[in-house]
């Protein structure tokens, strides 16, 4: 039995019919020769529904108090899990492409998971020509964010294609095995007294004192209402409405592509800019031309919540460990240069600022600047007062090309969570030698993320053209 | 737009994220020779996703006013619907046998349908092997109760194996086809003055008086306190508390079978009874053997709601138009004559009791003893004071062969509603020549549902056994 973190229960809180709170995606496969698919994948399912040993937080049942959600949260072990209820095998209608599985994830990741079970799902699914295989994962963020997925994934995969690990992915003893290529974990930053001091100080004085957080808010504020800020992009401030603003509905559309990390590496270099950067210029861009297509591009430029993960290297436990940025997307400028000159001006801002805090106090920092977003959303005026236009994620995912049991990882497309006012979002994961990029919509705000893809390479395009690179490898 | 009558907002009111409210099914089909599998189900594919002409309810979108789901419930065309979202293509894993297809069917009874949109979805199932394909559909009770449901299976069926139809099965120009083989629709039995009156005077005189609704009160609730009622078996009183009696859980396990309607019939003749009766002398037996099985058989008997349709021949329109009432289950008693004999009892009392009411009586007399139910259902007591043990109801189907665009229909298997407190619904389809079962149940409180279909063939051989009849053809 243990009690679950306010940061981690927030997601609970936040739930709605039409505001799942799960994160998930397509894992992609090619199977080894010489093994017969339905084997394999018989084999994968028999170890995946072993009960035996379950690792947390697959083994764990929500504990409600009688003041529900809302109270103490705990997890205890689920006694009574039906492990043929989360692995589930399914197949591709024909002609089983890429197509017929994006429309099986849009409907796998649309729905609520039940709180009554351990709140995850694994599909095996098959029908995918080419001797391609595909999982489609589903876990509530309230037990993990996108970098503890990453490392769930990672303990699960090798980098020896010869290898073939006969414990479930999802037992203790994997886990274990892999923690073990980790420094012994230090003790997770946590708020001191003198950051508690330093809040508390802070509201209590509104911005009266020099600390870095009151620094920081004071800039941030500064920025929100237009007197300095330097470059900063702030939530709310100026934010236009567009399609991306609405009030979603509970039905998703789930969309992913691969690019080249190198192409998309060498892309931001041209502008001095991180793989980060070139990627929220493609998602800039890509965005400015769905708004054109529809008419509706606003003269104030789109702002986009870039989640940054403030978990230490050696924290792989933690559900949750993460701070967000603003940045600046400029969609209102046509030149693809200047563009990018404005989303970078707005990161370097954006970092400059949390590098000036420590880890307890980026963490009470979100928490507060969080809060105005959270209450929009409670009262669902969230299309009135819409803190960002999107979400772009990043994640780093394996640096090798990864094998699951032989066979090889072509993708990794992370699927995650449109809220109300944020009708889509974007996360990438960084894959070996490919960026893989998930695309998850509300299915009625925005109902062409399909164009959203051919968008992004255009984007890319223009980029590289203004830049004077050709068209990468 | 139209206001949805308040018989039918109940099941919107009664739903949680644990209780969806929706009915839905297999029907399962042979295709006709020289056909391609993929051709033949592409072209319905195309023909039900056609979004022109739609026939409600499967047009209308929930407009709820600020009361939500309490206030007004109004019922619009979906000018923006989305046909791919409510028709979709599935398949089924390796070896594809039935029971992938009832583990499919169970997941796409579990979880709710979206509000935002029309109730409704319907899954073209391929995968089958021996030229079977199946679909799966979900309405949600509020828009069709299970005889709504048949007629729209009507609808889209025909007995002539060379009928193909141009239009969608889902158009107002298949459903007018429809209603024109119905005598023109009078108007519908409402409460009159007078049948208000009588159900007024007996909640102000605490049941003083002798009109038909006030008899029957009086007998139901002489029945519910032991003095008197001869053999009218009511919900509440004594209702054994088994682990049929817990509060559900939001994850369902769907089974079914066939068997033969006259094997059926001929064992209930034996009794001098009806087909009804001998399903219900069928699930009493099966029941029985469950909790035997599981060491926990009550010493008292099983009560069963069986819903009994009050609509008229003609009235295809009505969402919902049933009354229920309570068989004794009798499941104390060993011996399989003497148990069926008090099941005969208690249905034919409930029925004698009905025959002496109007229509408009009968109707305000359910909504009346349908009461206490549904406040154990808000307060969340159900498990605790169960009304029944189980749901069992008995749906008319096709009389004939019937054949959709020339596949034959070869099963016709309700889903339907499992409640806290009643967690497993046990629905009959009439099929041509046979009669389909479907067993609905939450996931936990029934693990072994798949059980009770042996169980309902043991349960009929040894009725067929006590009657002195071979197991029949």
């Amino acid at each position: 039995m243990r009690l679950m973190p306010v940061t981690d229960a927030m997601f609970l809180w936040g739930e709605s019919r039409e505001t799942p709170m799960h994160i998930g995606g397509i894992n992609l496969y090619t199977l080894p020769d010489g093994v017969d698919e339905t084997e394999w994948l018989h084999e994968q399912l028999a170890l995946l529904r072993q009960s035996e040993g379950l690792r947390r937080p697959f083994s764990e049942v929500l504990k409600l108090t009688p003041f529900g959600q809302y109270g103490p949260i705990r997890l205890e072990p689920d006694r009574d899990i039906d492990m043929h209820y989360h692995v589930r095998a399914a197949a591709l209608p024909k002609p089983g492409r890429y197509r017929e599985m994006f429309e099986l994830a849009s409907r796998l990741h649309s729905g609520l998971l039940d709180r009554t079970r351990p709140l995850w799902e694994i599909t095996l699914i098959s029908g995918l020509p080419n001797r391609q295989i595909a999982t489609f994962k589903k876990v509530h963020h309230a037990l993990m964010d996108g970098a503890a997925s990453i490392h769930f994934y990672n303990s699960m995969l090798s980098a020896d294609p010869g290898e073939r690990r006969a414990a479930s992915p999802l037992s203790v003893e994997a886990y274990e095995a892999y923690k073990r290529l980790f420094p012994p974990p230090k003790k997770p930053a946590r708020p001191s007294l003198t950051d508690i001091k330093a809040i508390g100080d802070f509201l209590k004085e509104q911005w009266g004192n020099s600390v870095g957080v009151t620094k920081a808010m004071n800039q941030y504020l500064a920025a929100m209402f237009g007197i300095g800020g330097e470059g900063l992009a702030t939530p709310f401030a100026g934010v236009p409405r567009t399609s991306f603003n609405r009030n979603i509905t509970g039905a998703r559309r789930f969309v992913a592509q691969s690019w080249s990390l190198e192409r998309v590496r060498a892309m931001g270099k041209a502008y001095d800019g991180t793989i980060n950067d070139a990627v929220l210029g493609m998602c800039a861009g890509a965005m400015r031309k769905y708004l054109q297509s529809l008419n509706e591009l606003p003269d104030k430029p789109l702002k986009a919540m870039a989640p940054v993960s403030i978990r230490p290297k050696d924290d792989i436990d933690s559900g949750n460990s993460v701070a967000s940025v603003t940045a600046n997307l400029a969609t209102h400028i046509d030149d693809p240069a200047t563009r990018m000159a404005m989303i970078q001006e707005s990161m370097n801002s954006a970092k400059a600022q949390l590098r000036a805090m420590t880890a307890a106090q980026i963490q009470l920092y979100t928490a507060i600047t969080s809060f105005p977003m959270m209450l929009t959303a409670l009262t669902r005026t969230a299309d009135k007062f819409p803190a960002y236009s999107v979400t772009i994620s990043n994640v780093p995912g394996p640096r090798e090309q990864m094998y699951w049991n032989g066979a090889r990882l072509d993708g990794m497309y992370p699927a995650s969570i449109p809220v109300d006012g944020m009708a889509m979002n974007i996360t990438q994961v960084s894959n070996f030698r490919n960026i893989d990029f998930g695309i998850t919509a509300c299915r009625r705000s925005v109902p062409h993320a399909q164009r959203m893809i051919d968008y992004l390479e255009e984007a890319l395009v223009e980029l590289e053209a203004a830049a004077g690179i050709k068209k990468g490898k």
